[in-house]
């Protein structure tokens, strides 16, 4: 994936010709709309009709003859074309940035379709994802959400970055599709396009250029793992038949069919954010309602927990910015914090989500995302008393909200441990510096104390993290007394065949091993040894 | 303080005239540079001479005949005065940002030359601390440390900002210079200049137009707490005689006195960064050794507790940048993690230190700041014994480290608490986000309960952060078990008339109150029943 496009020279044309440095201006203009609108037509075959939309609405600004016209005017003044458009957008930019918080919003658009137009009068790599017609495995510093939106799951095979710690976005992607990834990989975004790799998500290393026997050796690992896996289904219990259910997180709708074939017994974790972000305005409550329909009749029987917006931090919103300058938005003004500024966006979400449960027959439970202690534990339960949601609960990721479960716990009905967050809060380790994924580790034995806090303060406590998804760790947060685990659909077989390959014993004992120990490393190394089956599962 | 000088608009002089242009540019070059200088000149009367060297140099650039140039060819091209002198700097900037660290470094004084020139030209405020000859009270959004660096002590008597926590720079600044300050006040930054407000930092109010009844009030007040504090002296000790050594936090040799006259038994934060703020290259072996050896001297048979380097986060050097981006820098590479990729910088530091101590009558501590577990504790006080520190201990301001302390006692000899840190990391709310202050309290009964822990892992345990100066929650801390308090010195005769009036038993029974409450103001209300002799000093 290709950087950002540099600020084109601020130089004249060399030759001074205006109206060939226009025609070349407008012929790129051209060609990124046509571009875009190729992209829109490809998006709206996969389903994502919104991609589309917004894919076509840059190609019209793009088109724009006003723009055409300030193009004009540039090259007339000696510009080169590349600097022409940049100086026209430059206009725009300027206009919409100060026109309230609406436009405000389409300035990311209006600098994506300048960069595309710069990148191709300059011969620079088209910015953003590539596009390809083979599977590829994609190399970046590092992918924001947005980036990843507009994916192809069929065409990317692996993800492979530079920055990002375990729990980085890219990391959790990748889960949620079932494709390896390697983080925080130095030297990565050195590799020249087209190299042949080898990506061992599980090990954590690429093989550049691997030899044949190399790449056979891969292939029959692979194989054996899934026979391994292909014993196991139904749902999740330990050996000696404690019930531990086991969930899916999901994104949407469409990450349904994946849970459902993976044998989750419900919804542990719906982020809702994803229906909310790149739009300038909340979407309407039937859009929503719909949302959460769809997926509750999906599990009848089951349970769906869905979190209340999460936006903030690295999930910014356009009509929910932060009320000043955030210098570390992940210690800022995101989740129920947010929330409590817009209780309009709240009290509409929570009445979608009431009226999407009436009549269903999966049982709905609604948390608030970064609650920090019991006082806003209390507003979010009543809140969802006020909209009807009978089973409110809270996010545990916040330290303070582990340390003091006990206090919060009397006023909701669930806790969900979100590791991910409450690992970078613990240890003061951003998730997205690839520098410090050492201490990003939901291993470290601190991170173990907060989750048995959490868990032993009498009300069923959940675990919605990355750190569910691993089968070891997931025997030890059962051991810790966590209640039932949700995880990125791919991840659930591999977790339902270590956990029934121990008791309830052996996982307690591993936990109390973990917890004695004085490293993450090491806190590992101490629970394998003490959970015997792992060895049949190649782990 | 005005805010940030915007770019001017990018349009040609009204009438062309590039010649009167021209000289207007080069006249607001040259007034700038005539204050740069006398702002040196001023810098140099206050024994600052580094202050006067940077000044100078900026006032070089500004007089430079290559800029000069360049802003009369951009005006030949028909540009404004301002806009000309706007995009002759930004051929110097491009230079020098893309020539290596050293020269990078410079660009911010290019940026405020450049600003400075501007805001002249458009009849704008001088960006930056205001300067004036009265004494004032300095409104600002907020204050980052660059801006407090140059401030004349003797002409701010109060700070009020927008943004900022209890715990914000500009917060431990006011304490530092003894000054009442109010932090995230909403709207402060709209008071027009030169209304007479009354602030109170205790209270944290701030009356606009106050009368003179109001104020003649609240200088009886002054005087009768003075008053109250007169009869305290001598070592810090509860009423029953148990000693807890009262220390102060200082940023340099400069800040001593202070310390001294509020009779501080020594150092227990030593800054060290304000030896290294805006420089180009670490300071000199000697400059270093000069400056920890004043200190060391001033405390016969005391103790002076060093922490080393604390870069990044809030407090970037410009030689250590961090490895890349930081979307959240206090969550990245700084304290500790920061000086193990600049191994010559810590064993540097650790030198100097060890050559100052030799042959002084003080005990000199020395601390790392950052650390998450046992094994970077090990890394520090390994590195200490290399350079021949006899007594390293280790900052505890991560969760992980106060969850864990039992791991981490056995490799060094003591623990200073960070409270200020610890809080944010606990509760995720950062330090310089004022909408957060209500979270930003080490009185949330989380953070007591990490205090706790650090505390009875059976080493020494001081606290350091804003928490010790706090005369209610000084005897708290005392009650869970912390060894010694180190404050901004302003704050000691008030903590230590406190701790006077108290039983250890009280402190304990005051503790127990306040870790058995559901939040900070509960706790806060707990305390102050369970320690009957506050009344005495009005708190």
């Amino acid at each position: 994936m290709a950087g950002a496009v540099p600020e084109p020279p601020a130089g004249t044309a060399p030759a001074g010709d205006a109206a060939a440095e226009t025609a070349a201006a407008l012929a790129a203009l051209a060609a990124v709309a046509d571009d875009l609108e190729a992209r829109g037509a490809v998006a709206a075959e996969v389903g994502n009709k919104d991609g589309q939309d917004v894919l076509n609405a840059q190609a019209l600004m793009a088109r724009d003859p006003g723009l055409a016209e300030g193009v004009q005017a540039k090259a007339a003044e000696g510009y080169a074309a590349a600097r022409a458009v940049f100086e026209s957008f430059g206009v725009y930019r300027e206009i919409l940035a100060g026109a309230g918080e609406y436009l405000a919003a389409r300035v990311t658009d209006l600098d994506d379709i300048r960069d595309r137009t710069v990148a191709r009068l300059l011969g620079l790599p088209m910015p953003g994802v590539p596009e390809s017609d083979e599977p590829f495995v994609l190399v970046a510093r590092d992918l924001a959400p947005a980036d990843t939106a507009v994916l192809d799951p069929a065409k990317v095979v692996a993800f492979v970055t530079e920055e990002g710690g375990p729990t980085s976005h890219t990391a959790i992607l990748a889960r949620t599709m079932g494709v390896p990834a390697v983080v925080a990989l130095p030297g990565a975004t050195d590799l020249a396009d087209g190299t042949p790799v080898l990506v061992d998500g599980q090990a954590g290393t690429v093989v550049v250029n691997p030899s044949e026997a190399v790449v056979s050796a891969a292939r029959d690992a692979a194989s054996a793992r899934a026979e391994a896996l292909s014993g196991a289904s139904g749902p999740g219990r330990t050996r000696d038949g404690h019930p531990v259910p086991l969930l899916a997180n999901i994104g949407g709708p469409r990450d349904v069919p994946a849970a459902v074939e993976n044998g989750a017994e419900g919804i542990g974790l719906y982020r809702t954010e994803f229906l909310f972000l790149d739009r300038a305005t909340p979407p309407s409550d039937e859009e929503q309602e719909r949302a959460y329909r769809e997926v509750l009749e999906a599990f009848p029987g089951g349970r769906v927990v869905v979190r209340a917006l999460d936006a903030g931090a690295d999930k910014p919103l356009a009509f929910l910015p932060p009320p000043g300058d955030e210098p570390n938005p992940a210690l800022g003004e995101r989740g129920l914090r947010m929330l409590r500024r817009h209780p309009d966006v709240l009290a509409a979400q929570l009445s979608a989500l009431a009226r999407a449960a009436s009549g269903q027959d999966a049982k709905l439970q609604v948390m608030a995302p970064m609650v920090t202690d019991a006082e806003e534990a209390a507003f979010f339960a009543a809140a969802c008393r006020d909209a009807g949601i009978e089973h409110p609960g809270v996010m545990i990721e916040v330290p303070a909200a582990a340390l003091r479960a006990g206090d919060l716990a009397p006023e909701v009905e669930f806790f969900s441990l979100g590791t991910n967050d409450l690992t970078q809060y613990a240890c003061a380790a951003d998730r997205q510096v690839g520098g410090l994924s050492h201490l990003q580790d939901a291993w470290q034995p601190a991170v173990l104390d907060l989750v048995a806090s959490a868990a032993s303060a009498g009300i069923p406590c959940g675990v919605c993290g990355e750190a569910a998804g691993d089968p070891v760790l997931a025997c030890v947060l059962v051991g810790l007394g966590v209640t039932s685990l949700s995880m990125s659909a791919p991840s659930l077989p591999l977790v339902r065949a270590a956990l029934a390959r121990h008791t309830v014993d052996e996982c307690r004992a591993a936990a109390v091993a973990a917890r004695a120990s004085r490293s993450a490393g090491e806190a590992k190394e101490a629970a394998r040894r003490a959970l015997p089956g792992l060895a049949d599962l190649g782990l």
